[in-house]
């Protein structure tokens, strides 16, 4: 491999695991915006959504250049183009936990989501933190056997995700349609940010074995 | 442009076209498998969304091999990688019918929808089919004009999901939580799906003029 691709495979590389880092911190700190009503995080959180977006644009600046100049093999090549996919969902993710931070500012100074429930969204924060570290690690090692362990995490966030339909959906469910509305949304910011995820990693494990993956509920 | 290329670039555009065809016809039929509670319909929309994923398979195929194989330039190279992310839109597109389609079978033999809301939703399948016919001629056309009419469209898409809301959050909404978040998830739907076709727009119109289109609402 010429010493042009290799240093722009790095960048994107680099790009990539940043991306990682930062949409893990937004949603994060978009879910601790949630549980608290704490509307200084979540205007941090939308004002840095803004970075992520920069990011994603480099890489496919820099995807193109190694495509156009490089002249990159069958190995490079379609390293180049999941490199596309990733970045374009890794945006979509810092978007999600964007929607997180906004609804969480909608409701200021209440709390969003009922007080019972604040330990399920703490969960499915904690679930997505995993999710992206573990999603960072695969892209910066190549440790395809991290797979199993985000596709768990994902089934996880699911399962959540199905709970918090039936808890609002009870006869027994106090808090009116505009909470129950609020909770179904947010529930599923969690559940479409892990599948992005779950397909962040799918790429990145084609990549290494040159087939598809089908392991556990990935 | 040397003949492979060429040949590449028409599959690539008939596969496309033939895409936004296929979600057309999706969102299309799943509008009516919900207007109507019909089954049959819902069932055909689901089992019909593997084609539109075969088909975006082949695009990334296709594009793969152009780049790899036919030396593409400096006009044709952001065009084959706009033509990646222009499937990506599009099969998510089609997820998006299928879900609409899947709700409606959840409640079968009931509507999904009140009685009341018959019209709207019927307004945003109408919509959601002039969107996604006016994006074909912008691929097969390169027509950048029609990109008004398809941000003007979105807008009343937005603004249709916007009194949606009102509605099933006002204090004299009769019908439940559960019918509440139906109504609002399938809204969102059809506003995620009107997203993308202009998103997609948007991408055809950065290929054309060479520079991010800034028009009404887009």
């Amino acid at each position: 491999m010429d010493a042009a691709l290799s240093r722009h495979l790095d960048v994107v590389k680099g790009d990539l695991i940043r991306m990682t880092q930062l949409v893990g911190s937004a949603m994060n700190r978009a879910t601790q915006a949630l549980l608290d009503a704490d509307l200084a995080m979540a205007e941090s959180v939308i004002a840095a959504d803004a970075q992520i977006d920069i990011l994603a644009s480099d890489v496919e600046e820099q995807c193109l250049d190694a495509i156009a100049q490089d002249s990159p093999g069958s190995s490079e090549l379609p390293e180049l183009i999941g490199a596309l996919r990733i970045a374009a969902s890794l945006e979509r993710m810092g978007d999600l936990a964007e929607h997180v931070a906004k609804q969480a500012r909608l409701r200021y100074p209440r709390l969003s989501i009922p007080q019972e429930l604040r330990g399920t969204f703490a969960e499915m924060g904690g679930l997505a933190e995993a999710i992206v570290s573990k999603t960072g690690s695969v892209i910066a090692t190549r440790d395809v056997a991290l797979a199993a362990d985000i596709g768990r995490h994902d089934a996880e966030v699911d399962r959540l995700h199905r709970e918090l339909f039936t808890i609002v959906l009870s006869s027994s469910w106090p808090h009116g349609v505009e909470s129950a509305i609020d909770v179904t949304l947010l529930s599923r910011y969690y559940e479409r940010y892990a599948d992005h995820a779950v397909s962040v990693t799918r790429r990145v494990v084609t990549i290494v074995t040159g087939e598809p993956y089908v392991g556990v509920s990935l």
